[in-house]
């Protein structure tokens, strides 16, 4: 078997993995369009602009050619933002081998046909959706270079293709656990997105602690129901992908989705928001979304239909708030059908 | 029905649980033992040295006569220490009628023979520990008696039991959910003191977010996986007394547990923080019963077991992360086994 991985798209999280795997094998090779992104990593081995102060390992290495990248690969790893996926996968078409592994650690939907990123990698590469293996988790990519203790998980349907990615990337400063929720793990990162502006929102009315954790908590309740009725198992969701990733996205300013919903919650409009950030702020375009696929699915969320209010309706933060406090009593649990503990549990 | 509570015990959340009763109820009687506090609470409405600053309603009443305090009342609310439970629960013994709801809100064991706080009560009164009904959630008392947005899960494995003890308690700034996993919620309030610890301990060494979101998650699998070993639900994990408090717990600098952990990160040896706090660290009790638990029970606690040998065997934190991030690679989750999941979800 080959020593060599490609990773396409050399953002931050991109390079992040990139200079894991260089730890673990001879060479990777990381594909980007920018020359002179490519010149930097290969002669200077920084990538500033993502991630400033870092030095790259001598073994990775940056091509803008896609062929050069992946040939004779074990494995390609795609991070490219869920907005070009499609247009990277079918790209990397002309190039793919069946043997390869697929991994991708991408967290969001296409926009328009609301796909998961491993259904539309599939569609472009022609391969069955379940041999892809997605990579999610609490990891700041700043953290990752740096070699601070991280752990992820990789998830596939197909239980080969989960111990190979295991194996390519799993270290001792990167702990790598396995679980065949494929659907669950891609779920989570994405819905995840809409609890953190929550969590913001929260911060920005000044609710304190108590608040904010009955939103994280009432919030993966409710992005779990969805997840099950979409096939995932509700566990994942309390796992790494889940509650793991929304403690780091909602708890850190760092985050953007955390800091638009705070700038929100201090009575900004949206559209001010949106401006001052100055850049994508995923949490909205995904709040839209699974506002749509509850109605869609008939699936309870509560908390993301007040946060679509106040977004798109004009409600004020405070009265959302009210409103979420104020409804009828209820149990803390959902059943659990005999079909989804049959799939995941048996 | 009578509309008259009597909460046992002014400590800080019993006197905050005590102000959420008196919005809702006609009369509340607080009992202390303390003739000088009951004598604040009634002449200035004050509980200073637990909650500074702070203006308690008119309709909450202090006494020291603990018969005067239960005396037609229709819930009786315990919120004594872990330590002072068993005293409590028999002094209550003489003024107990069968029809009163006994409501706790007590986060521990008692020490020597590891039993839950609601297996002492029902010891001690006299009734099925299957009629006590436990409370607990994300809830930082100086919040919630300043009317923050607060939730919280009331437990019991008699159904009409929690019913009525989330119709006591329930109003707009304090909202409360049923669960029947009565077990779940006890251990969950209890071990997550062992997690927050582990939390401090990571932040004290400097290690970042990604660290601390991955004890977090993983921490909280290990806790589930003994409270599944003793009959509780896993998803009960998962919501507000699992997470939900954990994250409270874990991420507030006024968290002692998280306090204490953050110290020995920095290097202080074990006596010399104990000293420095002053007061009594429950996760490090907690921590040596649960190794003790996880070897009687034979399941596998990684986090603890590395607290453990810090706490008692003079490891090094350093090391004990090392030891943690270099164990064999792992499957994220744990199969569900017919028995449980016919316990909880049918």
């Amino acid at each position: 078997m080959s020593d060599k991985v490609a990773v396409l798209v050399a953002g931050s999280w991109g390079t992040a993995l990139a200079s894991v795997l260089a730890s673990n094998h001879s060479e990777v090779r990381i594909w980007t369009r920018s020359a002179d992104q490519a010149e930097e990593i290969n002669r200077r081995h920084s990538n500033e602009h993502y991630l400033p102060g870092i030095l790259l390992p001598d073994n990775l290495i940056a091509t803008t050619d896609m062929g050069a990248a992946v040939s004779g690969v074990e494995a390609v790893v795609i991070v490219a933002p869920s907005s070009a996926m499609r247009q990277v996968s079918r790209d990397l078409k002309a190039f793919w081998k069946p043997d390869m592994l697929c991994v991708h650690a991408t967290k969001g939907f296409e926009t328009e046909s609301m796909k998961r990123m491993s259904t539309v990698i599939s569609e472009e590469l022609g391969c069955p959706e379940g041999q892809i293996v997605v990579l999610s988790g609490p990891s700041h990519a700043e953290e990752v270079v740096r070699h601070c203790p991280t752990t992820v998980v990789v998830a596939s349907q197909d239980e080969t293709a989960a111990f190979r990615a295991q194996s390519l990337f799993n270290n001792n400063d990167f702990r790598v656990y396995t679980n065949r929720d494929l659907v669950g793990v891609e779920l989570a990162g994405a819905l995840k997105n809409i609890i953190a502006l929550g969590a913001g929102l929260s911060d920005g009315l000044g609710f304190g602690d108590n608040a904010k954790a009955a939103l994280l908590t009432r919030g993966l309740a409710e992005i779990s129901r969805v997840g099950v009725g979409l096939g995932a198992n509700p566990l994942t969701f309390a796992g790494l992908a889940g509650i793991g990733d929304l403690v780091v996205t909602a708890t850190s300013r760092h985050s953007r989705n955390w800091r638009a919903g705070s700038l929100l919650g201090q009575g900004k409009p949206l559209d001010e928001v949106l401006e001052s950030m100055g850049m994508v702020v995923e949490g909205i375009r995904t709040t839209q979304a699974a506002y749509a696929l509850s109605q869609q699915m008939n699936v309870q969320m509560p908390i993301t239909v007040q946060i679509y209010q106040v977004l798109f309706q004009n409600k004020s933060p405070r009265s959302a708030v009210e409103a979420l406090m104020g409804r009828d009593p209820k149990a803390e649990m959902e059943t659990m059908s005999q079909e989804t503990w049959e799939q995941w549990y048996t």
